[in-house]
């Protein structure tokens, strides 16, 4: 598990200067306001036309997956996983996917082979193409970067994590934690769900679960500016097994496996006071908590207001 | 150098086995004759609107750079480069790019800021903006990810590699060889002169010399059907002064550099037989040969049809 967030460093901060440094006219000028900005799951690639967007997520040998444990076309499966449930955090069709890899100089021709037919797999379910990439082999762990380009239905997307407001209502689309048994290779990204979400529930906000809940709620947080508190018995709720068995192994809360455990690739969604929680249930969604317009994250455990740290899984530590 | 080319393994084999995998619709039932086939210097995203292309590079420290010797910002420069250099390998203008990086944990958040000023820089240049990443550290050497989606202007591209015919002049836009010697860190991609060849001169077929002038015009051979044939004289008329103090340094011939070398990012183009040698000349192409019918690449030296080994740069050998 990471330290807690220190604002200095760490991946947040990164990109927070990245961002800083990239802003573009769009963000500045801001002509076409419906363009979606830089930190978002996904980003705009022209701002003329605001529902095509991108992903793009890098996977390293012995970091998001271990090669001498895993299969090759498990890890090519996870590989374009990971990208389209960031097409699923914005209500996004994915449409085509470019990959490049990076491969250890000791893989057979037919690992190549196994890990895009893992990758094709994957795309192939959700309706996205690979239509080319780059191969290259070297000496090091294997490396692999996929992008995604995903196209919005008019009306219903991009749902970005920015428009969260206090109130609202924060649900998430499936159990949480202990993912490292095994979920991290073999879960399905949220596509389908999440443009039904889009069209029946129209969500203020929504990002998956790929750092943890708490860091990933907390950049709803951040982005929409405000905080969140989670009821202590919902959360419970959604406790998934894998939490409970890995909680059995290493004897931190289960509680806190669903917390702070990544890649859960479930859906966080903040969506309107004024949406029923029956309509959130008819769609599989677990009420947590709500938004409320001062900072911080709390759990609320019987009326006593706890601070969560947000912290999950970050790079640069 | 590489060994000569054995069709049984090598990064082209390894490319048409996926492209055999990956095989989509549009290649066997193909509706849209015009979209771009796997394997070209960039694919088309939706087979409903060929225009829109994506290309993807995958840089690795020690392979493609050398982080101990070049600057973070001049790094930057070239993972951004060589991807525009795709784009005007298909004369598409470069429209917005994402960035994948892993970067080795030694590195400084300010070295992570340079290597993205440096891809910046290039990118601005061109028209090109990033609108999006994905930053990662682990405990190996860096690896970059960059990929760029481009859109080519109506009736002017995308210029394929598959469409030379017998007759076709051979020009590449620049000399070529040596760029070891630091080119291959500060080329400016032909974006712009690229489009303004396919404006004005239609070509038949186009590639950038990312691997070498005599494996990308084998490239071109392969996918349009037919061979190639090169004057000694106006090869020799391309070589680079950094071919030939390159050769006088390891004592190979300055145009085996020239045929050889890789990342020259000069464009090799295609032209009609009945364009006028003036009109490639007036752009700035240098002529080098002629396509012809039967399959092959050689070297017209005073007659005599010496073979040219369709060798450079390869990864998976």
């Amino acid at each position: 598990m990471a330290e807690p967030d220190r604002p200095d460093r760490g991946e947040r901060h990164l990109v927070r200067q990245l961002r800083a440094l990239l802003t573009r006219p769009l963000d500045a000028g801001d002509p076409t306001p419906d363009a979606v900005p830089f930190g978002d799951d996904m980003c705009s690639i022209n701002p003329m036309d605001p529902t095509l967007l991108a992903t793009v997520d890098m996977l390293m040998d012995g970091v998001d997956f271990d090669s001498k444990v895993n299969d090759w076309r498990s890890i090519g499966r996870k590989a374009m996983a990971v990208n389209l449930s960031d097409c699923a955090a914005m209500a996004a069709k994915p449409v085509a996917a470019v990959c490049a890899v990076a491969l250890e100089n000791s893989l057979s021709a037919q690992d190549a082979l196994d890990l895009h037919a893992g990758m094709q797999d994957c795309a192939a379910v959700h309706g996205c193409t690979i239509v080319g990439g780059d191969t290259n082999s070297w000496a090091q762990p294997t490396v692999i970067s996929v992008t995604v380009v995903g196209r919005c239905g008019s009306g219903s997307g991009p749902v970005r994590r920015d428009g969260a407001r206090p109130g609202d209502r924060i649900c998430v689309t499936g159990p949480l934690g202990g993912s490292i048994l095994g979920r991290h290779l073999t879960f399905e990204p949220r596509v389908e769900l999440a443009a039904r979400i889009a069209a029946e529930l129209h969500p203020h906000a929504m990002i998956d679960v790929s750092d943890g809940l708490a860091i990933d709620l907390d950049r709803i947080c951040e982005a929409s500016g405000g905080g969140a508190v989670l009821a202590a018995d919902l959360l419970d709720a959604v406790i998934h097994d894998d939490a409970r068995r890995q909680a059995a192994q290493d004897g931190r809360p289960a509680r806190e496996h669903a917390l702070h455990d990544g890649e859960d690739f479930e859906l966080i969604v903040a969506v309107s006071a004024a949406t029923p929680e029956v309509a959130c249930r008819r769609l599989g969604l677990f009420p947590l908590g709500r938004m409320r317009a001062a900072p911080g994250l709390f759990l609320d455990d019987g009326g006593t207001l706890e601070p969560i740290p947000p912290r999950g899984w970050e790079h640069f530590r």
